[in-house]
């Protein structure tokens, strides 16, 4: 999305302000839908982000506004930007730059369960891959990623040649819990053959979203 | 993730609620990152859903706790429950019953750019897939997609093997940018297969979550 058509994405008039003058905003990837943090905005942060296309927040420690990555570089691009159904939330959608959002380094604040890290949720394929990857770095017995990564190409493009088929087979045969099944493990054994040649995901993603344009 | 694991997921006493006693909670779809509501919660409503493994908030307007659902039958099932860096916000990835969250019907809150309903942002496969459905219910001209379709499951299924076929190559050159581009096409096509048999990709994600466990 373009800056221009930014400008009028957001009524600022309309939008509910707390008794603060600020509204929650959340920072979302562009690719994989993971919400990288929630910061608050006010009139003049959100003008501020509508006019340049880069986020900008109201500090509430600080007292000031705050262009996300003046300091680090990790500016986020602002790629669509959505109030909620009662004008009182804002949804950013961003390509963060550097992948990380977080002051700690990490790619998103929400981080933290249990005090422990553990990655934020995105898609079912970008956490099927996140796993795939697991096994790879931190191979473990009796795990069948394991096993065809240990096979490696040749092992994993056969089952890919297989697998395509099986979906040609439950498309002619038109049945649509099968079509699922056999997509699903199509879909698997890519992931693995992405995996296997250290090419992520987003870079897949990334080739899609360049030919939406 | 099972109620016994949710109720260790978020040290109660370590997020640090505003000076209403809140704390934003933002829901989020566990299949495809959609953010689908953001709504408050206070100690008390926090508790209940660790412990009931369903979401509970505070109403704001009518100062009481709710029980997400209760009277739509909308329930939101918590998957998993994450607090920020700096402890202050709540991410609650969630499978949403229904598939709406909003009292207007829609999936999201967030569905308004410019006073347009406009669907909230999912990940990259789900966007295009949209797109691909659009073209299927909305022919237009001198559209690959709206070709492909009219061309049924022989012109669908050739393009499935041709694009696996690529793969396999591009893997065997080990050339990551033709395996990134590939990749892309064949999972395109692996889409329009499921348009074509009215096969959600939510069924697909649903598969492959099924047998993370």
């Amino acid at each position: 999305m373009s800056v221009i058509s930014l400008i009028n994405a957001i009524p600022l008039e309309q939008i509910r302000y707390n008794e603060q003058g600020l509204v929650p905003a959340i920072a979302q990837d562009y690719l994989d839908g993971t919400v990288l943090m929630m910061a608050w905005m006010n009139k003049e942060s959100l003008q501020k982000t509508l006019e340049t296309g880069e986020t900008w927040y109201w500090s509430r420690s600080r007292g000031e506004l705050w262009n996300k990555g003046a300091t680090s570089g990790h500016i986020q691009k602002v790629k669509s930007i959505r109030y909620d159904c009662d004008s009182d939330a804002l949804l950013v959608t961003v390509e963060q730059i550097g992948d990380i959002a977080c002051h700690t380094g990490e790619r998103s604040c929400f981080h933290q369960i249990d005090s422990q890290k553990i990655a934020p949720p995105a898609d079912t394929l970008s956490g099927v891959f996140d796993v795939i990857k697991d096994r790879r770095d931190h191979p473990t017995e009796n795990s069948y990623t394991c096993k065809l990564l240990e096979g490696g190409d040749n092992k994993i493009l056969k089952k890919i040649g297989e697998e395509s088929a099986e979906v040609v087979m439950a498309c002619k045969d038109d049945d649509p819990d099968a079509i699922a099944s056999e997509v699903a493990d199509l879909f698997y054994h890519t992931l693995v053959a992405l995996a296997h040649h250290n090419v992520e995901l987003r870079d897949v993603y990334r080739k899609l979203q360049d030919r939406k344009r």
